[in-house]
């Protein structure tokens, strides 16, 4: 037998292999001053992308006000405990009640934390007869509420009707072999690479095959639809989703999250979800500052159009320039490149040093091997010469990566530091 | 096949049966004004013993005004991704040390949230060739993250050592054979019963078996030890508990929490936990109030001796009235009473609306059958009159329930209203 510390120093992870190289740096970086499409990284100011804020919201002066309020009211610690122990508020109530309003469903219920509110909903939803049937890129939380699942779970391929199709059917017969029902799960958008998911199409399945409807909607709530409720508002079928969820740190500008359905089931929900049942309720500020920014969202019409302008701006400025935005229907910007991972790393330090933009870059085994994707997130607060900056910087960066610029210095590198990446 | 949905419905599970009767009351019951031993339930004030705030800080005027402050400068949302993405700051580090120096430590990790914190912890700890022994009593956290490990894992008879032993005979047997190592998770205090996990001799089992330990002291940190370290301080095998967890909800008066161990360790463990790589990094006012709090448990030394003036107050008031407190040698105070969950839900009752008193109140399945057991938390803040007000109201109801009042009652009310609990 061995030692689980042994084995762990052994073999830190696929993103632990890098500690040594790029800490500080391409991973666990310090973002200073306020937060905002121009921050402070290593002394220096950058355009940075990667705030997740869509709308702008985290200085918004209201929501600042209002956040600032409640907490010299309430602090961090209120309310108590559980919710259902002693963390229950009018506030708390009064948040549901207009989120549900503003997605269109009967109920909602808040979450003390979106990654374990989602996997503690698949857990309430399923029991050991019940066939989970979902996409095969969903987030991380849904990978890990499947995992909790005793049953039988199928991975359709990513926004693929047709696998989800021939899963679904697979799925009908074990559900009928074993007396379950099925739970499809797909996201509202997919946050690596922008694509919304087939919602309309997945919902159309409905008149053939016997199944709920999970959708994770962080990245589509306050962006995509007409009042911003979401991905199912933009493609029109919001209704024939069963449970929708949504976290709160993304256009919500905090953290926490909420699911929204019909009323009966979300108040079995609230009875069942173990992360909520046996872990603190959200805390008072977040529920006052959301309601506050639930108000601008519903009110400020202006602010979601001007978050479009940008994302347009952006993109149609980045394709205009040849770039591969992949199918990006949505306010994620993912500008694939090909390389290897040591040029991303060159490529991504040239961009922060020497143009001054800062965005995420994921590689493999993220994405495909020899691929290079530099995520944007564009947000109402950019103005269009951060844009115009950023168009300009990409043009040369990627004129670099083309001529073998950063191959050149990568080969240098590896050889003068001997440098080694599982990876690679 | 059946719909899910349908399932929920008809069997709403073990708390949701209630709904209709105690929602509001005894589940989701709204306690108003400020935190405190005295708040207001239904427009009467009672005498508050559900806070989980022992220190009483959660309305210290030095933690409201760091709290206020930090949410004035930052808002809610700072800072804004997944610590690895662009979640990190000064701050952050700066609790992680003091954090990690007040538990004896080498290093600590923020956790953005204690359940999915302490899941991943056990996820990323863990291979499939790996085997887990934990306590039958281990909170609601430690479960799931037991139910995401793809190997092996024993169940030991709550705080019994004996049981532990055969159970790391079977687990050692296991791991030699797959060539996986072993995982002991406990708690340093069980939050219901108030018992200590028996650290000193499952450290001590160290010395025949090769594992490594675990403990979840969400109720002993800031209460128990000499410097309010927790229990292994208490115990005196501190260095030997090799990851430490600790919420901030309960002495630290709010939310999050973190692990602490040694620094390769929790170096490698920073990028596995995948409720950390993949959701957003504690907020800053939490951050920067807990730097506050931490401060006053380590200068206030005052504030844990009130706690346990209290404590002995309470619990010694107590026993001399004959009460049954189990074996709790912490704060925690549990009171057993005999009678069935309707009398419980009546003495309860009966305590809050005649006595001002309002105490949670856990039956069958969380406790043995015929059993009532009504949960005090003294907290700093109580008053030496509070207390004595509370034990002449349990001196009172205890004598209704040996009398049978509320067993008069309760079949009266059964008689009359044909309630019926599935647990009954």
């Amino acid at each position: 037998m061995i030692d689980i510390f042994d084995r762990l120093k052994e073999n830190p992870g696929p993103l632990g292999q890098f500690a040594d190289y790029g800490e500080g740096y391409f991973v666990f970086p310090k973002l200073e001053g306020k937060i905002g499409p121009r921050m402070m990284f290593q002394g220096k100011e950058v355009i940075f992308w990667s705030a997740n804020d869509y709308l702008g919201l985290c200085n918004h002066p209201e929501v600042l006000e209002a956040d600032a309020k409640a907490a010299a009211e309430y602090g961090m610690f209120y309310p108590m405990g559980a919710r259902a122990m002693s963390g229950e508020t009018e506030q708390h109530q009064q948040l549901e009640r207009e989120l549900a309003e503003f997605v269109g469903k009967e109920a909602a219920y808040l979450l003390n934390f979106g990654y374990q509110g989602m996997l503690s909903t698949i857990d309430a939803l399923v029991s050991r007869h019940d066939v989970i049937v979902y996409d095969s890129d969903a987030h991380a939380c849904i990978v890990d509420g499947v995992r909790l699942h005793m049953g039988k779970s199928f991975m359709f391929r990513h926004n693929d009707v047709e696998s989800l199709e021939k899963n679904l059917e697979r799925a009908t017969k074990v559900a009928e072999e074993q007396g379950g029902g099925i739970l499809v799960i797909t996201e509202g958008v997919f946050g690596m690479r922008g694509e919304q998911g087939k919602l309309k199409e997945i919902c159309a399945l409905k008149d053939r095959f016997r199944f709920r409807l999970l959708v994770d909607d962080a990245h589509g709530f306050g962006t995509l639809g007409k009042t911003g409720a979401g991905a199912g508002e933009e493609q029109g079928c919001q209704e024939q989703i069963d449970v929708y969820f949504s976290t709160f740190a993304k256009s919500m500008a905090g953290f926490g999250a909420f699911i929204a359905g019909e009323k009966d089931i979300i108040r079995i929900l609230k009875y069942n979800l173990r992360s909520q049942v046996f872990a603190k309720s959200l805390t008072m500020p977040m529920v006052i500052g959301g309601l506050k920014r639930l108000e601008l969202l519903r009110s400020r019409p202006e602010i979601k159009e001007k978050l479009w302008y940008n994302v347009h701006k952006l993109q149609d400025g980045l394709r205009a320039r040849g770039f591969n935005l992949g199918n990006t229907n949505t306010c994620v910007t993912p500008v694939y490149m090909e390389g290897t991972p040591v040029e991303a790393t060159l490529l991504s330090r040239d961009l922060r040093e020497n143009y001054g933009i800062f965005t995420s870059v994921v590689v493999y085994p993220v994405i495909p091997k020899g691929m290079i994707l530099l995520r944007l997130i564009p947000t109402a607060s950019h103005t269009d010469s951060e844009i115009d900056e950023t168009l300009a910087a990409f043009e040369s960066i990627h004129e670099k990566l083309v001529a073998g610029v950063y191959k050149e210095q990568a080969n240098k590198l590896l050889e003068e530091q001997n440098l080694s990446f599982k990876e690679i």
